[in-house]
C-alpha cells in the first residue's frame, strides 16, 4: 500500500505524525508532498521531509490520500497540482481521509458536492456553501471519503481509514 | 484492554500521543498517571488530561504499561509508586513498553538485570550499567518488554507493543 499526504509548513503536528506513522507500523509506504523539496514544519515544531514536490506526484502511483490539517491547507488548496490530485483520487474512486482543515483542499477542488462530510468547526460554513452535507460527528465514512474533526478524533478516523485501505 | 501510561510535564509529545492513539483506535480503555490530578504538558506543547495519581493506581487492573520519553522519566523515577507499578507488572510478566528515556523508570527500579533492552542514545550508559544487554536496533522484545530508542522507531514499537498484547 502506498499513502500520499498532502501538507505544508503549519500543518497540525499530531495530524500529520499519527497516521504517518500509523501506516508505517502496517507496513505502507508513505511519501509527503509539498511545494517544494526539504522539510516542513508543524505548529507545534516537529519536522518532517518531504518526498516530492506536488508537480512531481503521479497520483495513480498511490492507493490512499491523506489531508491533515493546521495552517497548511489554506496555502495547499491554492496550488492547482493539489487539487488535481484530489480530483486525480476521487476519480478513481480511491480512499481520501481528510481531518480538521485538511477537507479545505476538497472544497476548492469541487469535489464535496452533495457528499457526506465533516471538519473542524470553523470551516464548516464554507464546507456547507460548497455543497456538502456536513455531519457534527467525530467521523463521517461516504464512499471513498473519510473525514474527521479534530485531534480528538484521530482515533475513529485511523479506524475508518484502514477499513477502507484493506477494502 | 486497558493501558496505563506514565508520564508528567515535559513529556515527548509524539512518544505519548502516538500510542495513545493508536490504542484507542483499537478500542482499548487508555489511563495516564501523574504525580498530580489536572494536566501534563508536553515539551511541543500538547497538553493531556491525568486519569490518576500514581499512587491510586492499581496496576493490576491494566493489562500493558507504556512509559513515553522526553524530560518526564529523570521526574517520574523518582516516584516510588512508579516503581511499585513498573514491578508490579513486571512480576506478573504483563506487557511493558518503553521509549527514548521512558526506560530509565524501569532502571531505577532495578527491573533490566540480563534483559535485552534498548533506549534513547544519551541513556545507554546508565543502562548497561544498571546490567541491561543494550541493543542499538529500532526495537527490542525480550518477553514482556518492548523498547526503543526515540520517535522515528514509532512505527516498528508500536509494531511489536500491539503484538505483545494481543497474545
Amino acid at each position: 500500500m502506498r499513502v500520499l499526504v498532502l501538507s505544508a509548513d503549519n500543518f497540525e503536528d499530531s495530524e500529520l505524525l499519527v497516521p504517518y506513522y500509523r501506516f508505517l507500523e502496517e507496513g505502507f509506504v508513505v511519501e509527503i508532498a509539498s511545494m517544494k523539496k526539504g522539510k516542513i514544519t508543524g505548529k507545534h515544531g516537529y519536522e518532517v521531509g518531504v518526498d516530492k514536490t506536488l508537480e512531481e506526484v503521479d497520483a495513480d502511483r498511490y492507493d490512499l490520500l491523506l489531508l491533515p490539517g493546521g495552517k497548511a491547507p489554506e496555502v495547499v488548496r491554492k496550488q492547482p497540482a493539489a487539487l488535481e490530485i484530489a480530483r486525480r483520487f476521487f476519480a478513481g474512486n480511491k480512499p481520501v481521509a481528510a481531518i480538521c482543515h485538511g477537507p479545505q483542499t476538497l472544497i476548492t477542488a469541487g469535489l464535496l458536492k452533495g457528499r457526506r462530510a465533516t471538519c473542524y468547526w470553523s470551516v464548516a460554513a464554507e464546507m456547507k456553501e460548497a455543497g456538502a452535507l456536513y455531519e457534527d460527528s467525530e467521523v463521517v465514512v461516504d464512499g471513498n471519503l473519510v473525514t474527521s474533526r479534530q485531534p480528538s478524533d484521530i482515533p475513529a478516523f485511523m479506524r475508518e481509514a484502514m477499513k477502507l485501505v484493506r477494502k
